[in-house]
């Protein structure tokens, strides 16, 4: 192998400069794909097998079978893991992504059969953690506004399944900036409930609680469990229910999860502070709770984040 | 140029092997993509603008500037037709198939920016229209199966903006073939009316007149809209409206209207015969007449297509 | 055979004192029965194959197979009126109503399977034709109370069936009673617009065109069928939309359509009188155009029913 | 009396080869009946209680007064039972319907009133109960397929209450068996969420803890009440909330419970295996705690019993 | 009378500057108003007959009894213009309101009954119109931006109405000037289907034809009847449909009809251009023939307007 | 300041006799007013900090900026109760309403710009608060209704602000006099949920535990509030969750909390009794706790009311 990071490939790993997708597999024609986004800590990869689980999830949902078990899916994340890491600048951390498409749509590919496929499309890669980009997030706090474009209901497509036919969220973030340039958006259900953001779980507080729309309509993401563990081992209460709008402009404070940059806070909502307009005192004690746990200063490592990293 | 295909990548040619997308494009990692899909008849574009138009449409509703207007767009289709038309095996018809995505997406790709992208991926590619793969349908008819996964609703992703965000027709497809194996799956919207299939409009036959699902719900489709030309012409009664399962069991005809093979009957639904079971006259006629149109016996073309034709 | 009426039972003739349903019947314990009722004028079977041929849509739809087509059903029918005419007192028309069932419910029957059967139960009976009970309705016009309770959408039963799971409107007429005790419940569907009684069909005239809701959420009644042919015999528009409750309220007439009595005129909806709280020009226009057709004064008829004719 | 099972029958006891319901009755004419199902286990009527006080909530709702209170219907039940049970072939148990309808259905009958009737019909009747039917449910586990077809909402007919007018349930049945011959239909309510089988309650297990639709969309079952208390007894946590088939696919073990043979383990959903396939432990506790607490070997029961019991 | 404008309430013409109502006014209280706003053309009421027929189905839907027929009221509307209009300034056009409550609302005012009043509030108030608001609009083209927050539903408040519980336009009011502070909302439905404006109807052209959203979800505005019937003497196609954010923004033209100015063209939605950008053909055909058929030139009317007019 | 009640008016404190609402108001044009009601017990403010709290959380939502924090707001508030306590004929209460309005409307108004104002209307004034008008409700109970018009969803209008675009409410208690002259109406989310009346929360009991509908459909009533302090100190569950008018019909108890009157016992729901149809044993514990809680004997204070009092 080589000092190029290298991708696994539906059984191979390959040098990342000569990975890529058929412009005829179904991840593409069809968005159909089914992903995970991990990182380490200092090296460490955290909570594999939480995202290996729910892609496996994901792949019983989508009735596709690639030919693995976990076991060996591990198996293979840490060998490419192994290889990438040393490759990264001093201080870097790094994010592996896994997806898995039903492959070729062939169709397009000009051989048999309808929507079928030759077998499934396995792919792990992975990038230095871009922790710059997220800088100034945690400086001045993340932005969201409510679109007016809703996410898509559990009946077509599960949030459950971390996927990427995500088009919708494509469209209300489109709104958002047209409010905000600095926003993404906070996409309601049909019934206008709160959900997610396209990239992270949105969680308020209101009186002490820790309040989180229900997983009818959200991506139980892994960070978003970290919360839920870290409540409890602080005696912070954490509800799962309905949320809408008027819950979110008038939260005491508001914050997102997400694997890359663990927990920000939301300073602005549809361009109104949350409370006082500044990250709160529980966005603080459960940021440093999760530094804690995994013996970094996550805020400290984004603050000090530097492009060089990338 | 070679005597390999061409495929038209944001800007250049470029030999069909080499073509390929980054996996981080936003095409890829959320499904942001808009498409279209043309075909020749004996050789010539059929309604090449009317596609380009419904692009440009989508393009617009998804704020993509893709520096050049349709004239352009055209000059390029008809450059990778000249090119390509010639590489065909005799008797086949070209299928051409555009689409466009936001470009890299920053965040795996390790740049800067939230969701941002360096400026849109535009592809033309090209393959040999695969008419073999739909003799079956033409001598025995289409097979349907009402999934019970929905169509998305036009207030998360518009039907009317061709998309590849298409995982809710994936998952709808898997439930059709555990029913029937040769069957795709008829999606509802949410409130149980017809809309379409994963790749084809979906039209019945009642008391002598054509009868399509409304726009709110599908694709309008190019061959829709001739189909609506040809009742016209013929004399048949055109009517757009809200139609559920029981119109289309009870259906005196039912069929397909696509791009590809332009028109295929439907004769099962639910394993149920449509009908008698058998293509009905409406369907022959308006076939008759399109074969008529474009000067090529559509039938004959796809009941004498090989596999070498691909 | 007796001079007592007789009822068609599955496959044979029995009179009508000896005909029930065993409790074990699906029809019973499930409600499970597609329906039909069917009237003659002037002892003539009216429109007897468009009855029969939405039993057998019904049928399709239940996948209920009763081993006779429409031929064999229609003959048994006019053999049983044949029988039960003559037996009906002077000036007395006969109703006969089809319906049909998956048979036996094998749980509760104490026999083998889950939820199977031994095959349908098939019953046609008759009955004098009650015209006194709507004597009042064409004196004073029905009245309709808009109840809270809803129709049950095509997604969970199609209404598009004449059916006779319809606790529904059973719930409906209860509400509407407590409002008025002469009222029948017309029923909205779950986004509010209005849908049909438990046993007519309902029409407004505004601007001298007669308005129907869709068949999206109503049963195509063979009477509502003759209203259409009717306007457009006497040049009345007719349009189907969706309507709400203030277009029920501000309507210029009402009126019903049903088998039974053909047309009745609403005059009261919601206590409110419709209109001047008159049987209105057009309804009168209908339903002498219907008598005309049939060769029976409608309106006569019943005001000279007698209970004696029960 | 005679050696033959009775039935009551609005007010009297009647040979059961004498009972039958005219078909004029609402119960027929519009599947309007409430209606419970009771069992004995070694002989002993099971919370005959429970379910006689839901049979009073549900005419309540239906605001029909039989005539008596829970005492006298408790007393003329225990009668019933008494002269039957002895009719039973050894160690067969006993099944008891209670049903009532609004009575005679007036237009069809003949007499006066619009959807009035004479008072109600209140029926109770027995069976040996046919737990063979079940046996091969308890050796393979009971299969499911989630259906397109939905449950009727709480708007139009409220679940908590056991009806009749149960046509969707057989629609989605006949959905289920075209998937899979031995599968009952899940069904799901209109916004997507799990409900229950046309005959059980389904619960799931997950990370531990039994989980239940909402009684928004469900029978509130009473062995679903057992359930609740030995899960509490057993300390497993018993959670309530929306579940979508993501859930289902996915889930450590999933089972039904319902009066006949209390609970069986669901192994397949959708084709696919539950877990590993196989009966769970949690279902395996719960089955024996029931068992204890009933003096009968439940699972042993339905794999002993023999056409003959019926 | 004085030189001062003169305002009708409830049975008498007061000056406009002792023209008030109780803060216990129903109207304050609830929001329960109906209304009508009828504009002179030249000093002539046009079509007050309209609005007036309009305001009595609004009354009869809210069971208001005003003690006045329609004659008296226009009488009295009549009165009112005939002493307000000659205080206009010159080339002014008079503005009359029309507003209906419930009357006082006696919880808070004191005196008995659970929101009874005394006998209706009816008002009629007039003002110079302020034609120079709309010039900057006439110039520029109106800007459009749809809102999150959606439509009231007819299930709980009937657009058909015109009443002034209008919180929800004032809300997505709100969202549309963060992200256009020249724009207006135009409002989804709850299926996201285009509606209307808070002041104004919308109305868009594809392919030569004028589109409309359904009276199921707007008010039928006077304005957008003159529309329907100019459509008919240009031959101009004129539809009424479920209309979608894709078909606005794809939209040829568009326009919004409403009494005050008439006709305004959209020139952006969602700050996209509509179309080129300017006013379209169809709109300033329609602009012409409506100046034509009062003997206006409202374009010029509204172009020359001055503060002072107000 | 006069010994006449005086009322706060965006600055000022003038005379109830001089406080009246431009007929240009926002408030009165578009029903945009949020709004609180408070009481005293015994001369002292309840809660008052409760209400302003909820106040500025729909000021937020409504972007309306009073120019004056809650200490300040709080200051008048308590100035204006001093001025007009004194004022109560012995033994009364004195009710404080709290309303903002965005001002003044300026189309109407004759003055600049599209849907603004020059600054809100803000408004305090009191009333002795006319407790006799309750004393029936106390005596027999309250009367409840389930209308078929809807309450209007959040997505529209969020409940949790106090608002008066309530035309809503109004067209349900029209409905429910239709019914029983005496009731108010329950009112129905678009899913069938029960949600609460137009003056007050629903709260029922079963099995011992207090159930409310969840806030995503009510206001969150201060006095609700004290009845989950209550429950909590007394030991009385409380759930929130979706309830049907099952629950309510079948409830053991039922009863209103809101400000005016603290607790009513409902006793009739559709005409039939709650439970006993007397008010039940936790409505009396809650009332008698309350009671206690301020000192006064609340139902002697109702039942001891006298006209004279308003």
């Amino acid at each position: 192998m080589s000092a190029e990071p290298i991708v696994y490939l539906t059984g191979n790993f390959v040098p990342a400069s000569q990975a890529g997708l058929k412009i005829y597999d179904a991840g593409i024609v069809l968005g159909a794909t089914a992903t995970e986004f991990t990182r380490t800590f200092a090296g460490e990869l955290f909570r594999l097998d939480d995202h290996l689980r729910r892609l496996f999830r994901s792949l019983k949902y989508l009735r596709l079978d690639i030919g693995m078990d976990l076991a060996r899916l591990r198996e293979i994340t840490r060998e490419l893991a192994a290889h990438n890491l040393p490759l990264l600048p001093p201080g870097a951390e790094l994010g592996i992504i896994h997806f898995v498409t039903p492959g070729e749509f062939r169709v397009y590919a000009g051989s048999a059969g309808a929507g079928g496929s030759s077998g499934p499309t396995v792919c792990i890669h992975s990038m230095p953690l871009p922790l710059h980009l997220w800088k100034e997030t945690f400086v001045q706090g993340a932005h969201l506004v409510i679109a007016s474009n809703r996410h898509v209901p559990p009946q077509c497509m599960d949030p459950k399944m971390k996927y990427r036919s995500r088009l919708h969220y494509y469209l209300a973030d489109l709104e958002a900036r047209q409010v905000d340039p600095k926003a993404s958006a906070l996409l309601l259900d049909l019934d206008g409930n709160l959900t997610e953001t396209g990239g992270a779980n949105f969680l308020l507080v209101r009186n002490g609680a820790v309040c989180s729309p229900t997983t009818r309509n959200i991506l139980p993401g892994i960070s978003r469990e970290v919360v839920i563990e870290l409540c409890a081992e602080l005696g912070i209460p954490f509800q799962e229910r309905d949320l809408q709008p008027y819950d979110a402009i008038n939260a005491d404070e508001a914050f997102l999860a997400t694997t890359p940059y663990c927990l920000a806070p939301v300073t602005r909502i549809n361009t109104m502070p949350v409370g006082d307009g500044l990250p709160g005192p529980i966005f603080r004690r459960l940021l440093a709770a999760w530094s804690h746990k995994v013996g970094v200063d996550i805020g400290q490592q984004v603050l000090g984040a530097t492009v060089a990293s990338a």
